[in-house]
């Protein structure tokens, strides 16, 4: 195999300008998936990464996904022959060796808007090479990595290597906003399609830190929430009418206020039930971890953090729900200096669940308090509370033969053992491929954690990008080479997962 | 005298088409001082105005008055030549008969921005005459009503009756801004260009209702805030983020959920104090006024009142200090569902205090309420707390000749005696003007409570417009008629309202 090893690596070497150029081409793509405006983009990415599956060999499909519905209940638009519809989901498969294993990739080609405060150096739909980096958006989530495992197979190809395993892939559009129709469709695969799957990964998270390698076991879920409280008919001048009526920002700003403590801890009643309890073995591995608060805290240029003890800290990012406000719409939010009293605004905020909290249930304790609040306050305006995107956390056994494929392969490249991490950030797509595949997920991060994913001047390492690409070609030989699980273990492994997570349904 | 009213008043009811002409014109001009982009606008307005006042006669001067400082200690360009400067402020005369008394004019050309959320039916520069009512930005705030004053003038030049009185004037464009720039050139003022005047009046507000004429001798005053928290230097991603800083958006709304408990009355400590007790007398005026709450909301469209009783609302929107929260400005308030974490965020509220509160130390309470409640919540955001507009509020002795001579005037016209109000709005200039002339100033609203000044379909009724003309010309024969005041007690007066005065500075 070392032989094959070191062809590999140095092909991949040498097609680093090809390999930069193909993530330049995805990247000038604006995928953004939340701007209806750029629905099309979204389009065209699905029908670019469909076309380079293509030219790897694998027979791919588009599939239908049904209509979205936006939280307003309206339909989103997509062209003017096919609208409504959301954009089709690339289901591929490449090889069909019953001899083989098959591993099921899942990747995403949509990208997170640009917001102004983001202070962007360049253009970032024009990749630029920064250094040692590669600068734009959707670089490190998820275009790098999604191109990385069909960049790696490329490989074994040009270098006449057999591929070791059989592959099949599921790519959508909408991760961004929620993954909004995926389920149904991984539902409706899991009878057929993913039948013969034997593992899953997904590349689509970060190291802890900079320079050492991870692989990832758990994620928190998350639940969006849009409130919206409204009061006269009329935007009213506050000097004639103030202290006459109940303001509805005044309301609103009153219920956002009572959502966290003044630590930061959410004060929901009930809101920390059903967290599974981390066991000492695990607070013993988050002491080993490569982390450091004061490093942490200068990479995030935060001027202090909730805490500064290490476990506690990495339990609140990872362990603990937390809930961040994120906007207020419709107040008089431009520059200026109005006084006049708002006549409905709507509050934008989102809650972090943990294993093994059901999303739904929370969701319904949060709604619960604060509607209590409003009644509570007397106030006539009138609440509603939208929410959205119920996305339940997932907690993996880092012990199976998948993790363990993984983890060597990491060794193969990095020299190093990867550490064993969670991520606070959610990601429902690893649970539902579980639950559909009965197969485990692995979770193998390309990029560092000061990638800036979802912000100004994200990017990715030139070499975190080969590296990540090698990785992935070591992890089909380690997939191929590990022993098979006895029938009988796997099903009562498969037993105890599907129990666990019918805890969160 | 008989004989001289009804040529005046035929005059200006043939004078109809004109005045509403000339108010439409007036109206197109979109003098919004504050907007920046529309300052040449506000200096245009000022042009336009005294060439009206040139037409009837009146000499006119531009004043300087300095250089505009906003809140971020930048100066606001007015135009490539003449950068940095406020717009001028037209200060005229008419009239120099030592035989007559004076009155002394204010009146301001800028009018407030339009808002998306106002729905206007048409373009609100654009004036529309619908059923009985003029409809447009400024028409009752305040181009109606300046305009009134000279059309009242012209209506005797045009009858050939002599004026009755002298006329000084001062209108400004800066009025919805806060009059900045104003105070000083007043002070400067009341040694010259003041010393002659007997009496002030300012048309500017509105009646309590739809159909009883007022005098309004009471106004509440603004302090305008503009609140910043600080955090990370970036945006981060809440999900991997969230729960381990502190967030700027929860820092802020805590600080501004703090400011009002759940019955919309303010908590800032001892924000009460200084507030000067309505004695029996008022409450019981309060309770004669023509106002019905229930007649109010419907008015207003609010879906409930603070309170039912009728004197405890009329003390709530006139007697008693509130704040209003009106915007927040830089957090995701644009359409989607970001889950970022606002890296620095701003609050914006007034604070409407009432006699005999100075503003400059009730701004001091609520400043030290908020960095007291920002320290003990430990965030390691740093708060910056601007204040600007420290208006204070306006209380008059409505006993006065000035006074008595707006009520027969209106009596005449209206055939009815008007309701003695305040009212909640600030208008700084009110007291400004009382200090440098020495003078009483009587508030003669034109307009009607459902004008809807500073919201969309801002509008006059016609009737209003063309009796507020009359009751102008009829006030000019009054107050030449009226007794003059003996100079002793007179002197004793003013010494009364002056101490009263500097309780509020």
């Amino acid at each position: 195999m070392d032989r094959k090893v070191f062809t590999l690596f140095s092909f991949v070497e040498q097609m680093q300008p090809k390999y930069i150029e193909r993530l330049r081409t995805f990247v000038s793509i604006p995928s953004i998936s939340e701007q209806q405006d750029h629905r099309l983009d979204v389009v065209k990415a699905l029908r670019w990464i469909a076309y380079k599956l293509k030219k790897i060999g694998a027979d791919v499909r588009f599939r239908r996904i049904g209509k979205e519905i936006i939280y307003t209940g309206d339909h989103i638009p997509l062209t003017a022959t096919d609208e409504l519809e959301l954009p089709d989901v690339v289901v591929g498969s490449l090889g069909s060796d019953v001899t083989k294993r098959t591993l099921l990739i899942y990747g995403h080609v949509d990208v997170k808007p640009v917001h102004e405060s983001e202070h962007w150096s360049h253009d970032p739909f024009d990749m630029q090479v920064r250094g040692e980096y590669l600068c734009g958006r959707g670089v490190t989530d998820d275009k790098g990595p999604l191109l990385g495992w069909i960049n790696a197979i490329e490989a074994f190809q040009k270098t006449k290597i057999q591929l070791p395993i059989n592959f099949k892939f599921v790519i959508e559009g909408m991760e961004e906003v929620g993954s909004e129709g995926l389920h149904e469709l991984l539902n409706e695969l899991s009878l057929s399609f993913f039948k013969n799957v034997d593992h899953v990964a997904i590349s689509d998270n970060y190291w802890l830190g900079q320079n050492k390698p991870c692989l990832t076991y758990g994620l928190r879920g998350v639940i969006y929430f849009y409130i919206t409280v409204e009061g006269s008919d009329r935007v009213l001048h506050s000097g004639c009418h103030g202290g006459a009526v109940a303001e509805p920002l005044s309301d609103l700003i009153s219920l956002l206020a009572a959502l966290n403590d003044s630590q930061g801890r959410p004060m929901v009643p009930d809101i920390y039930e059903d967290i599974e309890e981390i066991d000492s073995e695990e607070i013993a591995r988050f002491s080993r971890l490569d982390f450091q608060p004061q490093v942490y805290k200068a990479n995030i240029a935060a001027p202090g953090l909730q805490s500064y003890d290490k476990v506690d800290l990495l339990r609140r990012r990872w362990c603990l729900p937390s809930i961040s406000i994120h906007g207020i719409e419709h107040s008089f939010d431009k520059p200026g200096a109005p006084t006049l009293i708002c006549k409905k605004v709507m509050g934008k905020f989102s809650v972090r669940v943990v294993p093994a909290q059901p999303p739904k249930k929370v969701a319904q304790k949060v709604k619960n308090y604060l509607e209590q609040l409003h009644k509570l306050r007397g106030s006539p305006n009138k609440l509603d509370i939208k929410i959205f995107r119920d996305g339940r956390p997932f907690l993996s056994d880092h012990t199976t033969v998948n993790y363990q494929a993984a983890s060597r392969a990491i060794i193969r490249v990095w020299q190093q053992e990867p550490d064993l991490t969670r991520d606070g950030a959610a990601m429902p797509v690893a649970i539902a491929l579980e639950e559909s595949t009965r197969k485990d997920v692995v979770l193998i991060p390309m990029g560092q954690s000061l990638d800036f994913q979802h912000e100004g001047n994200e990017r990715l390492a030139i070499r975190n990008y080969l590296n990540g690409i090698k990785v992935f070609a070591m992890y089909f030989f380690e997939l191929a080479a590990a022993e098979r699980e006895d029938s009988e273990e796997e099903a009562a492994r498969q037993n105890k997962r599907e129990k666990w997570r019918l805890k969160m349904v």
